[in-house]
């Protein structure tokens, strides 16, 4: 272990012989601003810019990604690690203590040896916060002081972060029940273009949630429309989209397990919205519900120009006990087989050319990159290919990435790098990361002489910068009310 | 960009220290003769020899992964690329000027970057044309000049071609309806040997096209033996299959979404016949059938020595109404999700040993390659697992098919490459890019001390020259009518 | 061809400037003693300690991923390898000729090129035998002769070979109706602590086995409890599996086709029970009660302390007329798609936190190492990955391994290498190239700068040693009958 904590300049970049043609191209996009067109950072983040609190709630008790790697050894618990179960009254001791949930924490830091994890860890306590020791069971309580001690600095808060981090514009996930008052109030303070909101309405058309009642409701409520019956629901839907869009949205984000995006007759559609008021919609009926909203959720996009994102194939709560005890987004969203090719085949067929209709697609199976994802990119004008995605989002996932789907679906089909990201402090380190790994697999087209330096360069350029920009374009907003 | 284009002697050859070991084994096999085993050139332009028309009709407008590209910005029409509707009288506007198509083209070069249409297109307009100045927006206009001057010359003929490609043979693909004219016309000019046909009975196989009936009717006019019932089909099919043999086929060619190949009682077969005579099989039956027929495929090719090639998994027009607007091969054929170990279970039973069947089967999936393929094809004495097919024939495609399949299959149950294009002028750039690929990968075996490299070089070969001129070897015409 | 064959140092390390760096790994892994906890050598191998027969009864005949690649180029028959049928009266003539058969395998020794088992060979042969000529047809009765005087040799039997290999304990696979008296011996003799049985019970599972009747009554006899009904049934297998226990057994093995883990009613899973006992369980009734054991050896592994290990998805006896004509195992296993994440869904949720329940998950389908296993086992304290499986214990199949599932689950969600052979002396040759992989794959981290090199030496160490030992722990052997 090296005395002074340091990353090494050319981390990420492969060695040998491309090495030095990696440096140039990624030099080439190092210092551009993050266009941050998908992620999870909260609204109340900027809306508020207090300061982040002890590095225990900053860095490790939201990260169900990192919870659940030291919980995986079986030898420490949720609630050690300060998860809280959901009924207050359980009698279940969680960890108050952030200093030892955080030490518990360092304590295994060699599990996250080779994860992406550990790479965007050490890039945020070095390159964010200037710490200089790798984390251990021995200065655990050490670093924890140095970060408190860090996070009180007003250059720490997350507006002065954002301007630092070199961020353009972030976009925000939403429910469609959202008010948007924090984007509002962003907006009068002059934050509108850069911070901005996504229409996420999964819990509106999935009948069979035990809340969707309960959504219809606030559905009705924030858009002022009488979500009662299915006209009525849609029209809402079309309000609070048109909403999204006075806020400054760009897009949609839409997470359903499964890809099926057959169109019912309005009738049948109506039908089964019927039947789930009353409780009586089956499974089947729900799930073909969800899908023909996919493919009315394109619709309207077609309508309002918002740009369609589909996040498909992960199930969620696959301990559903442990969901029930602990809450959802506790690390067991596990992926399933997707489709694309027959599942998107309605939606493509109807909207695929559509001169007003943008619309990216990721997946969580590497296996449709080569054999589905691209060659649908490659050639429906509508679609791009969204970026490696969760788990995908890795060194050697983003490069599997570029090899599967380029010599099909080329550069330009594909929509740029998102972060996907609750975790504000790894927003530079994975964004970092993508532009190294990038420039490590065009410098191989490079190096194999087919591609010239010149044209790598411009590549790792558009990739970074300008092709995210323009998959996810400004929406205009109507003159006149829909 | 540099000022005169001229294409890297090593390109394509892996960098580092692994780039003198494949220099070495690729001169081995670069001037090997090119034994095209199957693709689509069609019979026409080796029977008839005529010089090709200009640029924009030679390598664009009939390229549709070139074409699909260009369309696929959503800036370009199929229309502005010089694709007509099927309805000739359809109000829209194609674009007649070949110049006006090219330049579109080579505006959007850049969108090629890092695909396989690009290495080719490079490889034909140097290596074979000539040209010394990349594609661009401005230069556009020059390059059809120039293209189209030497397209006059009698050098550029197609029969000049092949010689000067150092073509041994050619396999064409062609409909069991027909007449074979042609190459009859070229046997009697003494290219028999050199230009083949393959039997490709598709649409017989599948009762539930449109045209499956007037399939049958040619079937019967050109075969004599009237199809009208299932056994007078399957008797045209043998009397076509014959005729092939006697025109120098050497294999039969199926193009099936699905792979079942489960046999029907001969009475059950006849049923369905019977009733798709009258339009009244099922999809369900119309399925079967086709299966069906796969197996009685491989029985004939036991019978006569046709060598049987299986390209399943293909979703031929994705999008069905631009299909009937401007037909098919468009860009538009997807795959999916393809099952070999179950579904060739029947065929391989009964044919799987026998000592005169040979079955190559290729695939759009690769999760098959070290899954399903490599282990029936490293067993199997009938089977051999074809060249990485279509979307997969790819410098990084070919690549991932040698590591997925060598360490279960060997490379001696694998088939030898095959170019499977429209694209005539393309095909030395295919078997180039092969051989540099497969001296690539042999290459780090040597290097990896994991074979030596007098094997490295007699394995390449074996592979790019030995190995396909055995898996498809000539067929003995039997001397009494079957 | 070198005239002395000498095998190189650094054989299956990466070529170039990650050469030295994966030599540095390797060489803190290389002298490390061998923990094979999953296996197929007989235990009678070492309780008899008899010297092997000749080259061809040890290296190649019981090996059917050796002779499943000699005949599959159609030249070479079963019964020309020396593989009997069952039926003795069949008239086919067997090889009877050791030498005959060991020398049609040196004249197909090319087959083998680039795969494992040619890899493994060269190690037996010049590292275990001390060979130094390559196979070949010249010299193949020369290599015979050597090899069968080396064979008679003393410290070529079993035992002197395990001290010689360096292994420190290795598990055999022994049926469940096993009466373990071979272990009981080995265990008198003070060998009870180096070779431990494994609780393999899936004939006993699988009530639609021609053979099932029987096994319940072998079952019954040696347990000595009625496993005539389904209370009985699941009595008599605790029993066993505490027999196992006593024995030293540390895990339960289980080859099943599916996945599916869906526990049924006890009254449910009895009745069907019955029905199968009368020949009366349907196919789905047969599936669904194979699952549900698999659930019921589960909630049995959380009360004796076995660890369970799944090694789904082989398609047994692909062709089943063969398998009939000269039975099982003889090349023709073929690997299936398969499904984890609902299929393990009932079991995880039921005992994937159980602090008493390890369960190690195998696959021949690499799609679901990053997909479905990577993220199952890295949230799951109860669930390790296994090491890669049958065709993919390669040198490429291990590192694509380690690429797929380590981003996702990390090092120490992994369980370790096994060797799962029959071949004992390939068994050094399998542990160490599995620690020149996972040199390699470390030394790239360490090149990337994404793992500092002692973290990397330390965690090779871990993989090679200390990981497969925790993850199969001695079992405590209850102090009172259950």
């Amino acid at each position: 272990m090296s005395e002074a904590w340091v990353l090494h300049p050319d981390r990420a970049l492969p060695a040998g012989e491309l090495r030095p043609l990696a440096k140039e191209i990624y030099a080439a996009t190092a210092g551009l601003p993050l266009v941050s067109m998908h992620g999870h950072v909260d609204v109340g983040v900027f809306a508020q810019d207090r300061p982040f609190p002890d590095p225990a709630q900053l860095l490790v008790v939201p990260d169900h990604y990192l919870v659940r790697m030291v919980i995986s050894q079986g030898q420490v618990s949720l609630p050690q690690m300060g998860v809280a179960p959901v009924d207050a009254s359980a009698e279940v001791e969680v960890e108050q203590d952030p200093r030892a949930i955080w030490r518990r924490f360092c304590e295994h830091w060699h599990l996250f040896r080779g994860t992406p994890t550990r790479y965007w860890l050490e890039h945020e306590l070095v390159e964010v916060f200037g710490v200089t020791r790798r984390p251990s069971a021995e200065n655990a309580d050490d670093l924890f002081d140095e970060l408190s001690e860090i996070l009180r600095r007003p250059e720490f808060r997350p507006r002065a972060l954002f301007e630092r981090f070199g961020l353009e514009i972030i976009a925000t996930t939403d429910p469609a029940t959202a008010d948007l008052a924090q984007h509002a109030s962003l907006a009068a303070e002059g934050w509108g273009d850069r911070v901005v909101p996504t229409f996420r309405p999964d819990p509106l058309l999935h009948v069979d949630r035990a809340d969707w009642r309960g959504q219809l409701g606030a559905l009705s409520e924030v858009s002022g429309v009488d979500a009662g019956d299915y006209e009525g629901y849609l029209a809402a839907l079309r309000q609070r989209r048109r909403a999204f869009v006075e806020a400054g949205a760009r897009a949609t984000d839409h997470g359903h397990l499964l890809t099926d995006t057959t169109q019912l007759p309005a009738r049948e559609a109506a039908r089964i919205f019927r039947a789930a008021l009353t409780g009586e919609a089956t499974a089947a009926e729900a799930q073909a519900f969800s899908g023909h909203m996919l493919f009315e959720m394109a619709r309207m996009s077609t309508e309002d120009g918002l740009v369609m994102q589909l996040h498909p194939g992960s199930l969620r709560d696959h301990d559903a006990g442990l969901a029930r005890a602990f809450g959802h987004d506790k690390g067991y969203d596990i992926p399933i087989g997707t489709e694309y090719t027959r599942s998107l085949r309605p939606l493509l067929e109807a909207f695929g050319h559509h001169p007003n209709f943008r619309f990216i697609v990721f997946t969580l199976d590497e296996t449709t990159f080569s054999r589905e994802l691209a060659p649908l990119a490659g050639v429906y004008p509508a679609m791009k290919l969204g970026a490696p995605w969760w788990f995908l989002d890795s060194p050697d996932g983003m490069r599997r990435y570029r090899e599967a789907v380029t010599e099909t679906a080329g550069f330009y089909n594909t929509s740029g790098f998102v972060d996907d990201t609750r975790a504000y402090p790894s927003i530079p380190a994975r964004f970092d990361l993508n532009r190294r790994v990038d420039a490590g697999y065009l410098a191989r087209l490079v190096a194999e002489h087919r591609l010239e330096m010149d044209e790598a360069i411009e590549t790792a350029v558009d990739l970074a910068y300008h092709i995210p920009k323009a998959a996810y374009p400004p929406v205009r907003v109507p003159a006149v009310a829909g």
